[in-house]
């Protein structure tokens, strides 16, 4: 399916600020950009770099006065989100070096903490993909999906304690149990095309079976019309915008996602 | 300055063919990319991957029959290249990892066969800089600029010994005299605003006082108005594509650069 | 100054288990290994990669029974530790890309969480080096160097809320507060010839006026005799052996640090 | 089984030179280092780096005078190399990207220019390992093995029209036929346990079935006893050493490869 996804952010700098933006989706296996679009006002001078984890990102410095980023993606999505009860789990001593640093504790990600609740959860499922669903159905039995509801980011630990919480910390504790189970997990910040409210979207990824599948803990099935922006441990490394200083203030910030019924052309 | 390049390519496939293209500038330290379009058809799933000279790269498998690639993309590009008459040598010793495969000969650049020529031409000169533009001005009084003159690659002995070539060609033998004077060196394919006939272009950096420097051994002056598509050892590194399989010919091929009045807003 | 650096590993294991070592020091810019040996007793089969960080990792499956990894290593190490008061901070902007990663919060560096701190630590002193100097000294008036006293590993804000320490702990406080001054900090995992009673030991980088300068909050001076096993953003990414499974018990450490005479010949 | 695999390398100095080693072996998925040495006399500063390729690569000045670089180590080699008969060519579109750069041509290795004869010798035979096979064999056929025979390294073209040639060279015409067929195909440089006379070897590994295998144009079986030093392209990316000018002279190198009866301990 063809997706037009856009991302406004409006901001308001006081001071010359130093910032790291994440908003270009990249092409890969499991989405092809036709078209894009990424407008900065005022016009300043930005660089492009590839993080560690193969995210496109933008460094800049902000002048001060309102300052604003548009992005828009003609995209290419996968229909729905592949699925695969049963799938294996991969061994520590096969999985791809790429995939071991998704193994460790990180920011938000406190997996050394979960050792023995992730063995409760998994226990009496086939290790592998069945342990990531029967963790993700934990997470929503347990925490009420609240949009909206939370400004700061919390760790898996805080969200484990809470009885409502928002994408992104659903995500950190799906992916802090997984790790527990030595099954590399990894944070996904991006478009979903059926979200409602509209806004911009979290969810993991766990490798099993060979392969990284998709689960998101606050969308009661895998709809597709899904777009990466960037892919992290947790949200510490796929903020769509760090800033450095606190001279940078959020406006607003609009995101859309239509679908389009043609492909581009 | 802001330009609008695109590049249309139409190719006649006999049988399924993969492919790999390089037809995605970046946004680096010297372009931005405000606006790209990248279409293929009939549509087929592409992957895209960096290599390992950083360039976005596309992969996928042409089905039988009429097959085209259409990109464009709207580009913020330098008024004018940095020159640096005087800039120093960087010492062997000194020079960053990244730059080190540069110094090595590649498939059409021998620089292990020209040490006697790169020092007879860099004698007298200041070392650094200066040797690039004395092997630069070496290459333009011996050899002709023939837009279209050359079909097949040649390597920069053979060019040495013509008196006529084309862009890629007279870059060849410029990058391989730098190496044979320890002085990295690498390809660069892209656009050129103010190109006759408007094509793609091929020139080539130079690594000196510490950073990369921009040579045209076919232009008289170094006009901005460039836009890198890919950097590599030499044409093997960045054809714009290449094919597995003899099933898949060129019918047309179009270039296009115009600069734009209004920056992309 | 030559070193004789070692590191015995006794571990009893009840199941088979993937390990990951990080025992083999590296040859880089500030040591040189002139000899290694790195025997692993029964002999399993291992494989060493490398961390997106540049660690020389070794992966394999501990069999049932007793299991010891025995490291040696004869490297040249500096003298003393560059110091550079008055080194000037590095802007965001103009830092190489390898060391954005440092900038970020980590498990056990909530950079987040110290603006405030940081702020009032560095008011004073010019931006960089000497900031960092102030956050050293501030660990060294508040926190206790207590070798032995810490088995788990804490926060940094756990860290500052106690009066003693270990060296791990002393220096991930030292890394957020400087991370939160937007200055990179990277943990180092090694040895110190001069240790006090002998163990590994860990201390901080901090990236200032170009480049990245030793710091350690529990020594009060900056001796030589440091060789680095690996470099991180934290304990969580340096551990020098990491368990999957509960299955491994380490029985006995030894680290042993000697200066040899003369250069191995 | 347990190798010691030692080089020297005695040169002659006239004039302060920097100089490039491949001469640590790396601990991988077909060898483990247990021990190893790596001594320069004089004692100068030496700076180890990671190649795009993955090889440990040392860099240093060598000063005025004789200088002389030994290495030892004792590694644990596969008995044999895998053979895979039948194993099935991987399509371009599935290869792993880090095994595209070994389907381009390279300064020694002028794939493009042998498409044919490489369709007419695997012709007949099931694609992937079987035409690699034969392509060794009718390397085999057409010409002699006399080491000693070549100083000046040559191209697969010149290969092909020669009777007799070294190691190096018989793997680059392997290498330049397989990429011919689109089968990545890699120059290795190493030791041979049974390699007579004594020497450094060379031979190439092809990706088929999915992973690399070993092809050997000089041996009439796939011993093992094989440490690998380094891998590239071609020679070019893989010399144990390169100069740069021309104030070095090989005086003496010493290969030598001894069986361990037992581990090392």
């Amino acid at each position: 399916m063809w997706l037009r996804a856009s991302c406004s952010l409006e901001l308001g700098v006081s001071a010359p600020t130093p910032l790291l933006f994440m908003l270009r989706p990249r092409s890969g296996w499991h989405q092809w950009v036709a078209r894009e679009e990424y407008l900065i006002s005022p016009s300043v001078t930005a660089v492009e770099f590839t993080d560690p984890f193969g995210n496109l990102c933008q460094r800049l410095v902000a002048p001060v006065g309102d300052f604003s980023v548009h992005t828009t993606a003609d995209i290419e999505a996968a229909e729905a989100s592949d699925t695969a009860p049963g799938a294996r789990l991969s061994e520590v001593q096969d999985l791809p070096e790429a995939t071991l640093p998704f193994l460790l504790p990180s920011r938000y990600c406190e997996s050394d903490l979960f050792t023995e609740l992730a063995y409760q959860l998994g226990d009496g499922h086939a290790l592998g993909y069945d342990q990531c669903a029967a963790i993700v159905q934990y997470i929503r039995d347990t925490t009420r999906y609240a949009p909206g509801s939370g400004q700061d980011i919390i760790t898996a630990v805080d969200v484990n304690e809470r009885s409502e919480a928002v994408c992104r910390d659903m995500a950190h504790l799906g992916i802090a149990l997984c790790r527990a189970l030595s099954i590399p997990a990894r944070m996904v910040v991006g478009y979903l095309a059926t979200l409602v409210p509209m806004d911009l979207h979290a969810w993991f990824e766990a490798y099993v079976g060979g392969r990284w599948y998709t689960f998101d803990p606050t969308q009661s099935n895998l709809n597709g019309g899904r777009v990466a922006i960037a892919y992290g441990r947790d949200a510490a490394d796929v903020a769509i915008y760090t800033q450095f200083g606190a001279a940078v203030e959020l406006k607003s910030m609009n995101v859309g996602v239509v679908q389009l019924l043609d492909p581009p052309s």
